[in-house]
């Protein structure tokens, strides 16, 4: 029997194993993590709208019932691409007749790995609970601080990146100091939050029309957030952030600094370059051919955020959830063509277009010739993502949080764990402490 | 002003919080955690029923309206009597007219300490994702171990204390395996796992009537666990768990190890009784007057499972809920009644009755002059826990996935989170290995 192996359980391998789900091959997906994580809502997360579980689906759990296929929860780190053997990090060896590399991509900081502790991503739900906790504690903390400037650094929050990521948690954050936080504290108000979105080209939402992200800026600046566009992040640190701009530079005291300004491939990438000549874009993707497999090695596809696939227009695909999701199928119906021995026709992106949310009732489309923004871009992004999200309990339980969210603004997933600076470990016995009594 | 400060935000301190709402006081709640957490189904998360999320809500949330109640997120380390004065782990002072401590218990290990790690016990949100990391794990590596005795000890789980966490543990337990996990592995047959309750004392549900502990046992025979009594666990380690019996010793080979055999009062009764004289019990509470306030210091209450109450009937009152409520309760009602010069009668625990769920349609209740057991007391149990659930939104997404669990025996919060032995970080990149080509 035909050996296929899937090396990730995103969107891209995911996707790729659900289209092999009648073939007459024996498949393998190969995970590091033992869930499906819906990326596009991980921002709920790290805002306490949504708790993990209900983004998040067991790889086991969504191919159950696919007889033709087995998961193994392992991290691929090295190709034996002469044996065609992948390599796991305990030494297993999995033997592989066609192979689907879909690792994704992890943060990158521009050579300032340095900035990753006071600047977390959001790209693992561990991330996302980091940044839950980092947004919660930094309120609780203004709470308690007495002095003014550290107070007000507490209540300082800079997000790198005007991408989608940083528009949606910029505009969650504003909704969580403007609404959601409210009342809940004696000494500040939550209101007086400064939120700052730092963009370094020249405006945010860069493969947006000109006119949306105008219009994000608008609601973004109605509901207290201030963008910037054209500075540069130049050092991240324990008090904050310096920002250069043409004829100036800025530093802004904050105490919290979110990352969304830049991903690229996972090192998987490499690793399969070096086994097979391919060659490497500069964000660390593999190149590939028109049919999405490496030149030479027509048995190895890659997919998803981890290709550069650029035989359609020249630019290369953006690195968003429709390319992953239609080449992991692509790959999956590619193989099972040629073993029928039927012709193979060149991927092509269909473009179904690009939303962006912002918040409540806000949102930005871009669908054909149609580029809209405000409540029915919302509806339309509501529906969407309630449409992809993977199993039926998930959307059900999604769309009841977010029902409650719309009508009482609360966001019940605001739970503070795991170690926190400043606070105990949750298991942790009270130190007794030495005083003097007066 | 009258100022109430309350240590805990649990069932206790909640409740006393909660009473004092429209009282002429000024109210400080200190917890170290930012969320009320229903212990009860804490269980349920352990095994992926449901989402950390779904069963804690923000001590602050609930009290917002409360105009004369303030939060602190911080620890108390010490106490000042003479002043007056609760001292937080920063150094912090908060003075009070009247003191309410309810801080609850910790796992206890017999002396044990370094059993902790290889059987973490289900205490916090914390314990709770690592225990279902644990679980999952081991089918996982067992799915992937060729080794028999090794995938065995990875199928193999020993549960420590047959009180109710116990119980339901292992119920839960045998439904992931039974049901849950059934058809997701390959290589291994879920309902092959051997699940070991073992209990020192000479029955499980100790604590119930003889008859309904041996209901309980029929039952969690039924799904496959074998429950143990009379079994003394002498030694934990990596490998496995010692037992000792009258007449002699077992070694059960084991990778999973959970304990839910004993706590013991926090570390605060300690620190409260070094400072005004209070007599410790001997697993660390804090003995009580009959009004719950400390002998000599009637401005001191100890409530709930921090409180060593004797004087209804002479044995101490249960480590409950029920005790903690109607004594957080009562403290508050007595702070008011005194600042009213009213009379305060003694403190008196009115029994509900007592609960343990075993899994699907099986329960056992103690009501009264009633015990009874099967789908009634399941009934009546998803009932009381549901009414008991801090948050409407809490109440509605619960229901919704004990349906979808109950139709469907998918657990849809099965995920392994966190740093795991044997998986790289979730945000590491992967090491490349050198191998031969072969």
């Amino acid at each position: 029997m035909h050996r296929v192996v899937i090396v990730g359980g995103g969107f891209g391998g995911l996707n790729a194993a659900l289209a092999l789900r009648k073939a007459p091959v024996e498949v393998t997906v190969i995970d590091r993590r033992n869930f499906h994580l819906f990326q596009p809502l991980l921002y709920q997360v790290a805002t306490g709208a949504l708790s993990p579980g209900e983004i998040a689906s067991p790889i086991r759990n969504i191919l159950h019932a696919q007889k033709n296929t087995r998961v193994l929860l392992g991290e691929m780190c090295g190709l034996d691409a002469n044996a065609r053997e992948v390599i796991l990090a305990d030494g297993e060896r999995v033997g592989y007749d066609s192979l689907i590399v879909a690792a994704g991509t992890v943060d990158f900081y521009f050579g300032h790995d340095d900035w990753k502790k006071n600047a977390p991503g959001l790209k693992s739900i561990e991330d996302a609970t980091e940044i839950r906790k980092r947004i919660l504690f930094a309120f609780e903390a203004a709470e308690r601080e007495t002095d003014v400037p550290t107070r007000r650094a507490w209540l300082t929050f800079v997000l790198v990146g005007g991408g989608p990521t940083g528009v949606e948690l910029s505009g969650a954050l504003a909704e969580i100091a403007n609404d959601t936080l409210r009342h809940d504290f004696r000494s500040i108000d939550p209101r007086d939050a400064a939120i700052i979105l730092v963009e370094g080209k020249g405006r945010i939402l860069e493969t947006f029309p000109e006119d949306l992200s105008k219009a994000a800026e608008t609601v973004l600046q109605r509901k207290g957030v201030k963008t910037v566009a054209s500075g540069q992040v130049t050092q991240i640190t324990d008090d904050g952030v310096t920002v250069k701009f043409k004829d100036r530079e800025e530093k802004i005291a904050a105490k919290t600094v979110l990352w969304a300004a830049g991903v690229r491939a996972s090192g998987l990438g490499k690793i399969v370059a070096d086994q097979t000549g391919a060659q490497v874009a500069k964000n660390g993707s593999v190149v590939v051919e028109p049919d999405c497999s490496i030149k030479g090695h027509p048995e190895i596809f890659i997919v998803g955020d981890l290709a550069s696939f650029t035989h359609q227009g020249g630019k290369p695909l953006p690195g968003v959830a429709q390319v992953a999701i239609q080449q992991g199928t692509y790959a999956a119906k590619t193989i099972v063509k040629r073993l029928k021995n039927e012709p193979v026709k060149p991927f092509h992106y269909w473009d179904k277009g690009n939303l962006a949310v912002i918040g409540r009732l806000a949102a930005v489309a871009q669908i054909g010739r149609f580029d809209f923004h405000g409540a029915l871009a919302w509806f339309i992004w509501l529906f969407v993502h309630i449409l992809y999200l993977v199993g039926f309990e998930n959307r059900m339980v999604v769309l009841m949080e977010w029902a409650f969210n719309y009508f009482t603004h609360n966001r019940s997933a605001r739970l503070i764990t795991g170690p926190t600076p400043g606070l105990p470990a949750p298991s942790a016995e009270p130190e007794p402490v030495t005083y003097a009594s007066h």
